[in-house]
């Protein structure tokens, strides 16, 4: 993969989130290995929190050492209170993902603080990270960073003051989301190139839905703003319960095709990513797989990279 | 609409060109007059061809008329042949389209002509168009623009020669057809961006399928360049049988969304558009209907133009 963009892989977090029935550990273990093999380089595995609440998780130190004992492959998990960031500093994956909310209505109804508390956990993560010398890299995002479900229109202005805060707070790389699959492609646009000026060479990092068509739109579109790290997930998994057919991330065998029309190094052969599919379906027999260049071949001439 | 941009309906055209079982005439003019109700301004509605090989635009004329009485609306319609040219000269639409193929390969199997004939024809429109004094648009296209199915890797620069000779033929307006899904949408911005440099201010027109799921990416990538022309069909209308579940051309109802949150005026009502499918969905029972506006809500705080 070139240096210059890291795809990641959420399937396993963010397509898991609302899922009713979620693959075994051995099953998420051999589509690891399988998407490794087509040349994924980066998984997001999991969240850090309590097998009560969250048992699709359960399993999340299994897979960071499946992915730890995969060769160049980096291992992301998502820490959302003090005791997930305890976690995911003691244990062994590379980057720890952590998410502020860009409204206070959203950060006070779904993640139970204000934003200002969300920040502070940011402000011990890079805390406990320095002092423990766990070397992790502290990747924070801001969720609805586009408009939000609950508040509607966020200011773009609120988002940079709260990139500027995380990154203040000591953040290793700066990600906005489009939770809810709000935004179109001159806004990422401007949003990536505004906090690109903020962020001082920290990589940038962009999570899409795709809920209202315009995912892939909205990666191009980031990436030509300077977005290097983009996350995506298998067969676009993550598709919200409450609107049948509505897509959850964007599809990560789609970015691929993408980044190599781009002419984008990605070291991915779309192929086999595509027949990787299989053993998502086969663990997640009710969860419907999106997707295009699934469903045909690659164009003739194309050169993969 | 805003004049800026025009977004075309060819659902009736090329959304028709594969399908077994097509909408009777009322049905397909009772959803003319939904679509037209919900803003859409212009319309392709068939192609002049006989109705012995095309039975599905055997009532082109019909249609012609029905959008001539929607105030506002501007109807296109396709001429591949002298006969269907005369047919188009001496009828009511306002825009005959015209189309080469930009592989000679392509031409010659497809259309069963050389390039060199087709764009004869084109001169031959011009001619018409101005010994009659029809006063019609003469939209010259060139398909496989991107790449094509047959030859594979298509050069810029040879659409760039083909479209300098539509100019020179006369043409009103240059459009470019990524016909089977092959581009990105930075093959996109380049080459519309080098058209507009030869167009001398002519409207530029762009056609995508959505093949590879980079359908909407490359129409913000054509707007972004300068298109102002730009086609879709309600529903991604279109897709190919050979490839299920790969769609056709972008999906229109997305396209006027992606148009909205780029600050176009588009003078379109996205839940009136999506209402109108039905008819479409229940002429055509058995055609798979795309699309992801169409399955959500419009975002809180979006606003319509």
């Amino acid at each position: 993969m070139s240096p210059m963009i890291e795809l990641r892989e959420v399937g396993l977090r963010d397509g898991l989130q609302l899922v009713g029935r979620y693959p075994e550990t051995a099953q998420k273990q051999r589509w690891l290995g399988a998407a490794h093999e087509a040349g994924v380089r980066h998984f997001e595995v999991g969240s850090y929190l309590p097998a009560r609440t969250a048992p699709q998780f359960a399993d999340i130190d299994a897979l960071v050492a499946t992915v730890g004992r995969l060769p160049g492959a980096r291992c992301a998990v998502l820490a959302l209170n003090d005791r997930g960031l305890q976690n995911a500093i003691a244990g062994d994956a590379h980057d720890i993902g952590m998410v502020i909310s860009a409204t206070e209505a959203h950060s006070q109804r779904n993640m139970r603080r204000s934003r200002d508390q969300a920040i502070e956990l940011v402000v011990r993560a890079v805390a406990l990270n320095r002092e423990t010398g766990a070397g992790k890299r502290i990747v924070a995002g801001v969720a609805m960073a586009f408009g939000c479900s609950i508040a509607g229109q966020v200011a773009p202005a609120e988002v940079l003051r709260l990139a500027e805060r995380l990154i203040e707070a000591g953040a290793d790389a700066i990600s906005i989301a489009d939770t809810v699959g709000y935004a179109g492609p001159r806004q990422v646009h401007s949003l990536v190139t505004a906090i690109g000026r903020l962020a001082g060479g920290r990589p940038l990092g962009i999570h899409l839905h795709d809920t209202r068509g315009l995912g892939l739109a909205n990666a191009a579109a980031a990436i030509e703003a300077g977005a290097t790290l983009i996350d995506a997930a298998t067969g676009g998994l993550g598709g919200c319960p409450f609107a049948p057919g509505a897509s959850g991330n964007i599809v990560f065998e789609d970015l691929v095709f993408l980044c190599q029309t781009m002419g984008l190094a990605t070291g991915i052969d779309i192929e086999r990513l595509v027949a990787a599919r299989a053993l998502l379906a086969e663990a997640m027999p009710e969860e419907p797989m999106f997707g295009a260049i699934a469903r045909t071949e690659l164009p003739i001439g194309h050169h993969q990279m």
